[in-house]
């Protein structure tokens, strides 16, 4: 049986400024063990930002570009989301991380008014459109209501009233999670767990995306 | 019981000149879900350099500090090395990458004429004249090489011969081994797994750092 192709979007590589790397690394193992190819990918445009990750603080002045930090992640090149095809994907995951919200939408910082990457936006809805399932972590959730909302579908960051509130506003139906769990939208197939919005441990991050990968490979 | 407390050195944040971000969380995770409490720490200096792992390239004039990457790994502050007690330590272990050749010690450029970061060996040499166990994984047994050669301690960078050849230089005796499992010096207490330096794929690395942290939990 041929391997089921999982898309993978990346937004950096760090939780304030990029991709949340746990995250990102669970997801990673989690397809590797399930027996999934990675098509691993990221917008090629410039960060938002540069967070100091010790500190906390902007570094004034530091550029990094999503895809080239990605690349990190991936110990090598990724594909730009603009060029990965749709129909060669049997489902796509989002981890979290800052990124997912000011790299591949400004939704950190503009709520429910942000704007989606449009090569990110295009590639979720191809997917979805396909009848694919789509799994989104943490806060990429916020992706998925932006670009889907407009189907009412169910999703979660966890139980962060102002961001769920935001999620509705969207046109999302927010379902409280916690943090070792997921909630699907099996008629409209999509995933999603809250992992960092709630864990405070990797384990915890982890147990919730794991569970997530299981159900993605089940429905892809 | 209290909880066992393990160092854990990071040599930046990325695989080419930093520390291996799937070791580095693969290790964690394993820690975490094991109840040890982590002291994540890295030395407070420049990286030897910056590559732009997408092209697999120098970032001419790029310019990172080690502890500052470290911190994306970490998700926030990690200590500086030098200011780790290894009294409140019970056990140590460095994930590999090129950084821990590059930015914990040189022998990615200087082989078995290597000199390693003063802070890193004396942590090393600390934790391990107390009797404590100390774990490396992919090429971080070269510093362990450095450090504690004049014992001849047992260890695997897996199979590559140049590579084990400047181990053996060093004093240590290198044992060949796959990369789904790991060698363990009974009598100095250390443990070492090649990981990266064999795995081609992140699965496969994963069950060899698993076994490794089980092995230096069961020794702590």
């Amino acid at each position: 049986m041929a391997k089921k192709r999982v898309g993978v979007i990346l937004s950096g590589c760090g939780v304030y400024d990029g991709a949340e790397i746990h995250e990102s690394v669970i997801t990673m193992l989690a397809l590797d063990r399930a027996g999934a190819e990675m098509v691993i990918c990221a917008p090629d445009v410039e960060q938002m930002h540069v967070i100091n990750h010790h500190t906390g603080e902007v570094a004034a002045g530091e550029k990094r570009n999503v895809r080239i930090e990605a690349a990190r992640i991936a110990r090598g090149p990724v594909a730009d989301v603009a060029d990965v095809d749709a129909d060669a994907l049997d489902a796509l995951i989002l981890p979290g991380g800052f990124g997912a919200a000011k790299n591949l939408c400004n939704f950190a910082v503009a709520g429910a008014d942000c704007d989606v990457n449009p090569d990110v936006a295009a590639l979720v809805r191809k997917v979805h459109a396909q009848g694919k399932p789509v799994a989104a972590v943490c806060i990429a959730p916020a992706l998925l209501a932006k670009v889907l909302g407009g189907e009412g579908p169910e999703l979660t960051i966890g139980n962060d009233a102002g961001t769920a509130g935001a999620l509705e506003a969207l046109g999302a139906k927010h379902v409280a999670c916690p943090v070792t769990e997921f909630v699907i939208d099996r008629e409209r197939r999509l995933i999603t767990s809250p992992a960092y919005m709630l864990a405070k441990s990797i384990s915890e991050a982890a147990e919730g995306i794991e569970k997530t990968v299981a159900a993605l490979m089940e429905m892809a």
